[in-house]
């Protein structure tokens, strides 16, 4: 692991990093905030996962989290959205919402994409190894949050590993992609046509199924663009309801998708996530 | 005065503007945020100017300044820190210290640049008016900062219209350009080298020959690369304990030049700022 950056903030340190990845044959690229701690403690740690067409650097520059990170403890740990680089395929038009910055955090299983889009593997298994190793985290107190495709990653990660994240939160997630446009071409391009496949991927089919947590947060702008034919945050509050799970759904007037409506909520996550893994 | 853009963030909006300017004969861009507030209130406004190689966007985006506006009430504007556009001339070797993103807030009498580069008249006195007349600024309620070469400006702006401005502060300022590498360049090819019409434009040379403010904040990380040679806050502080000035001068242990560093103590000056402002 190669270090590219860090710089103090808010007491802690803002490093970026750079690895050889096994996932995705690929270097990848990630950010890791450490707040201000005492020599030897092992702090909770929240996952970020970043939307279409990010990177780490997204959020690392938008995001304003480490003044809640260095008030609350917690590490906060930024991957990129897609691998990168000669020989990674694109979407075949260079479309912003499929192939480099559009990993949608599955496992590719189609050509050409399986050689290097792992991004479920990447983020569920390698990166969190890599991390443990090199940070003072504490792994029994982890925390996932993401925005739109990060949220989707956000939601179905943490309801599939909800043995290993105690907290579960998301900034206007695509709930449900096998009933989207943006979920169906990722997901048909990445997985192939078998919807039987998709639902591993899917928030709302994963609860449909019977996977469950305590507890989510899902704050989304009601002047979001994409609210109405791609998040379509009722299809998570159904979900829910019926499966009873305890979701706070807040429609926030005015807001849109940018990093202006996430960094203005990022603290209330931050907090929410907090409460519980501290 | 065209909006080119407008998001809601943390109760307020984050505008973004175009207009024809002419003090620069350009188009000049700038942002103004402005907090939420009563209909019909007048709010406090705070400027601040940003540094070498920056437009409006870099504070926009990595300033974490909205939180605290939105919480103090202040109105908080960033200019561009040049002219920009076809025939505006740069630097004769494309350097990024001096031309484009490089203004020094000078209006320069110098051809070729004396034809565009005025932005000493474009931040003291046209934005000024255009603000006064798009957005609902209090104007007897003024304070001003800055980043670096942003940080010389409002010094040197703050210094010279301290009746205007009741609060004045900097983030790693260049404090006394006239000696020091990057200011001598600048200074040299915008007014000449007639060093006697650079002192109105040297925080420290203003303060010896008489400009009054009753106190100054600046905070400087001491891993600033740019600390011994360019920034040299000692001077600063010889001129004002001279002159009498209040300056709280804080060397923030391993900080660097970044928006990390302004970014940590935004909320700070803002608080400083408010607490001069209402």
């Amino acid at each position: 692991m190669e270090q590219i950056s860090a710089n103090k903030a808010f007491g802690g340190t803002q490093g970026v990093y750079r690895h050889a990845s096994s996932a995705t044959g690929t270097d990848m690229t990630f950010s890791v905030y450490v707040p201000p701690h005492e020599e030897g403690a092992r702090l909770p740690v929240v996952w970020y996962l970043s939307g279409l067409t990010c990177s780490h650097a997204n959020v690392t520059e938008k995001g304003e989290y480490r003044q809640a990170c260095a008030d609350l403890g917690l590490i906060f740990v930024a991957p990129d959205t897609s691998p990168r680089g000669e020989g990674v395929p694109d979407d075949p038009e260079g479309a912003y919402d499929f192939g480099l910055g559009a990993g949608f955090y599955v496992d590719a299983t189609r050509p050409p994409y399986a050689d290097h889009y792992a991004m479920w593997s990447y983020v569920t298994q390698e990166l969190p190894a890599l991390v443990a190793e090199h940070f003072p985290v504490d792994m029994e107190r982890q925390g996932i949050t993401g925005h739109s495709m990060g949220g989707h990653g956000a939601l179905t990660i943490g309801l599939t590993h909800s043995d290993r994240f105690k907290s579960v939160s998301a900034f206007a997630p695509i709930v449900a992609p096998g009933q989207v446009p943006w979920g169906q071409k990722a997901l048909a391009g990445y997985l192939g046509d078998d919807r039987a496949l998709w639902r591993k991927h899917d928030a709302v089919a994963l609860i449909e199924d019977g996977a469950r947590v305590p507890a989510l947060l899902v704050d989304q702008g009601d002047a979001d663009p994409f609210l109405a034919e791609q998040l379509r945050p009722e299809l998570l509050e159904q979900a829910c309801a019926a499966a009873g799970i305890d979701l706070t759904l807040r429609l926030q007037p005015g807001y849109d998708h940018s990093y202006y409506f996430i960094s203005t909520f990022m603290a209330d996550h931050l907090r929410w996530h907090a409460a519980r893994l501290t």
